[in-house]
């Protein structure tokens, strides 16, 4: 099986984290392919950024159509462009916040996000609503470290994040944690000792979960919602992204 | 006052009869640009669609920044990229399906969006949710008219709007339409005509809302979701998207 | 364009204030006249004042509809008696507190409520759970001010305003605040400037949608929730009553 | 105990019926007093109605409060007033609509409304959704008789709520049916006898409730939402009504 | 009228203190009986006690059904077994906790719970939920005493439920608390007295509910949740647990 | 990795459908260990059978706890009892509707449920209601066929989930159907094969789901919902029930 996991931002560092966790958890037969996209912000903090590095997750996806992949994960906690990613490929199209989510789902009856930045929060409870779980997720908690800080000072990071779980846990009743970043390499493991609830990476919720997808022969429903791109004339835009 | 209207879209024609409609119910005093995106789908029907008008969308209200505008309407009912043109913008941003579903919110309890594709109906049911109005809006009808064929055969596009308008009314209690597609010029006085309820264009729509909040001088709520953009690296992207 | 705001309660200092209010962001072609009733409580702090002062309502927009007016505003918060009086009339009849709302939701993702007392938190709850926007608003924070002591103590009242404020703010991520009052002249702007967020006075809010509404050529739905009153015996009320 | 049966409307002849369905499910120690107010509509049939009828309600409840009641019952399916009623007493006070539904979640996992006219249709799900209960509720079912016809033409009356009821039951999946109106003597028994499921008359299901409730010496909670109604000036309404 | 009332733990202390309770609020002619149940957890704490308690409620509506009652009621406040229990019965099962929300409806907007052990959170907003009146209920207090300990030291408990109760009033808004536990004896009284809101213990609640319901005739809906069990064969229960 | 997969029911034909159907989709290094338990109803068709059959499932984890299992599968669309199982086990326990809900989320957006009987209807509504995935199920569509003749008459089974799968897609909009019972080998592809909507077999779902929480090393949070029971006195159950 061969996965290809789509950094939607242009920081190689990040790529390479997140290639990291995936091969961690990754079964030994699934071949985990990692890249980002030519164009795109270097990380993805706002809206703004977030459009920008959808189509280049767009892209990655429309390449890896004729590269043989069995599925893809978007690998940007806002699952940026997801819902577009869905609709060109045929093969499943997972986002890790939405993995983590589930997973968390059945491990405990509520989870808080640890979040990074505090102006996420309209849109990480957004995205939770869309996905439908607000009676599940009972917080998001953010730490305000910038993201590329938190590759800077792995202990800064990691004290923000267990103050911010911590409160999860005792005001606001959380018993799964989902870690609102990706490329946070082993502090899952970390964070769960401290905090003695399951933490959750979510590249390795998307590995675990488009494994079982691709397993059981599982693709994206193409009746309505998904359906492929229509066809049209598409101005200024590079060939990879014509239809 | 002046006001940018960007159509996502690169449909010339359909931008023509934005403007058309825009002018039509805007104040003498108020000055209307309207414009379409350089890059960008001819027509947007999918997800994929959406994200690659959202940057033109981007574009042209970044562009507007330098121009003495005092307010921006996204012109597509998917209101294509409206989150992240709010936040480049301390002026106003509407999008035009919003600013349907809140006038429709003063002239009835229960609304209903008559919309073009039926896939795009859980689009639509999911810009309705999170904008929170799920209780109001009772439900989406769909034609299955192109889009392009709305401007081609205005007739057949006004039919099947109307069957798709009574029974909004007659099987889901609706008391408002909100139509769910810009350019429709003068469609919406034509079947309010017939189906005696109050049809709204959302172009319209938009313009007074707009006309409004711009005359009581209120701006963007810059605290929290719609703060400005972070400046940083962005690859593959022209220079009228750098921040 | 004629506008009549009806101040459902007997103060005419609060009447006074309302029109200058009004007057203040109206367009200067609107023709504003402001009333309140002849019959009613002096305030409205409670939902047996809320009936009482609905008569009046009622009894306004019946005299209204023969002096040509072209819209009405309900200029209480509790927006009493805002359904009765839609059924009243054919032209827009638009609340405060439904006119403050929608505006905010335009401004920013959550909203709060300043309320002056705190025993009206259930019934502000209970509107914007009827106008079904418990999404977007976070909060109804409240002060424990008397209605009339706002007029006579504007400090003591904008102290107490800017401190529920900053909780909103800070405590419920609020990004835009309703003013929960008629009357408050120029207090959104002393508060807006302080608290560095939209301050929405709920007057200019409805002058501004009702302008566009009636701009617009929209008037109420009369196909279900809003026909008009069955014409029936009515015991007990004067002839002004009588339909 | 003695129990105060408030028809907020002025028709006597309703008046007599809700009475005598009251005393029918009544414990023979239970003092049932039944009054119309002396000002109001004949019916209520709108949100007009419902207005000038509250006003009514709350002059009976005020005059009741030196009669020696131990509770209130407003018999009319929209509640009309409920809340108000509330603040004036310390004793309990009952909808009849509010007390229909309590009655029939515990009798079947979904109930649906048997309303007479199909405008009545909002507000019906206002009120549920106002109690919390739209989970409960699966539908409202409108036949389109008027309300003084029911007490004309018996059989018609009947006939129409056997196909609203067949339908909620078929369509809607009702396990119960509650009656949407008051003085529907004995239909509860001849529905529930064709259409096999719990059929409840709304005025008897107020009586059980308020009983059970007075037996047990509870009394409305003043603490925030029903504080007794704020002394103050009102005008142009009779000294009944004054505070 | 004779109603079973079935404590589904094997506490006998407690069926004797849910007795007194349900006595001292029965009507005099209601003959109450008491029962626990032959197998069974002492307390019911968690997921599995109440599994195991069920199939003792279960046994013990069945062994009612030849015993001629014409109700039961399940004094468990997790309301254990009751769907199952209700498909046994034509007679009418109440569960004390659903018939407590109910009853709080009635006397107050927002009512509370006051639970024992923090880990049934959960399982307490699980029980609203299911019920639909999540809106209705502002919060579950916690107190972190254990079930029997409840028993020995009645001064502990009080004060507990003491503090429990001022912070659901004062943080939460609470107008009514819920007892969230049977065998409580007249600590609704003393509590009621002190935090000046309608207390209800759940057992008098539940016995004036059922009181109501079988006074006015009504029986269970079997058209569809609660029909009949389907017969069939059943391994390894006694003959009073067979179909 | 090693898994017990308990079929809460005493159908062993039933069990061993399962395991076949378990074993079809399970990574090769996977053991499936498939159990009924002793005790039981042979179908689980009612509330009453969800109780009885709970028990034995508790039983079956309980005795899997020495026996060295990494994770367990409750393999009853009503997912029976588990949460009780979920707090007997530190390892993942995992519902097979619970788990075909989640993957149907990855692969459209909106379910449908395709259940036997109808009186289920309301109980998948509410187990979906506890999962909080009320807005991604468009309905529960249902067959009148008894569970064992679906094993008897696989023809006549397969024609009445076609027909209902074709209503729920046609009617509901759902994009990805659930079916809603275990031990249907074989009929997951089928439908898909005709349907042209990926179909889930909810064993599969769970095989997967669990194989990847297990090779992600979660286990379920015991910091509230799921701690494990708390020991005390259990009276009239085997030694095999015994804390």
């Amino acid at each position: 099986m061969k996965i290809k996991i789509i950094n939607p931002n242009t920081s190689t560092d990040m790529t390479r984290s997140i290639g990291a966790a995936a091969r961690r958890y990754a079964r030994p037969e699934t071949e985990i392919v990692t890249v980002s996209p030519e164009r795109g912000p270097i990380t993805i903090e706002d809206h703004y950024d977030e459009v920008l590095a959808a189509v280049g997750a767009m892209e990655e996806v429309k390449k890896g159509l004729s590269e043989g992949f069995d599925g893809y994960i978007i690998a940007c906690f806002g699952d940026t462009g997801l819902y577009a990613c869905r609709e060109l490929a045929e093969a499943p199209v997972v986002g890790i916040a939405e993995a983590s989510f589930l997973m968390a789902c059945m491990l405990g009856y509520k989870f808080s996000i640890l979040s990074i930045l505090s102006r996420f929060k309209t849109a990480m409870e957004d995205l939770v609503k869309g996905y439908g779980l607000e009676s599940r997720c009972t917080s998001v908690r953010c730490t305000d470290v910038a993201v590329l800080d938190f590759e800077k000072d792995k202990k800064k990071a990691k004290d923000a994040l267990l103050k911010a779980g911590r409160k999860a846990i005792e005001e606001d009743g959380a018993e799964v944690l989902c870690l609102g970043c990706a490329g946070m390499l082993e502090l899952d493991e970390e964070l769960e000792k401290e905090l003695k609830v399951p933490v959750i990476d979510p590249v390795a919720a998307a590995v675990k979960m488009i494994e079982g997808i691709i397993d059981y022969g599982k693709k994206t429903s193409k009746i309505s919602t998904f359906q492929p791109p229509v066809i049209k004339e598409i101005k200024g835009y590079p060939k990879t992204l014509q239809l």
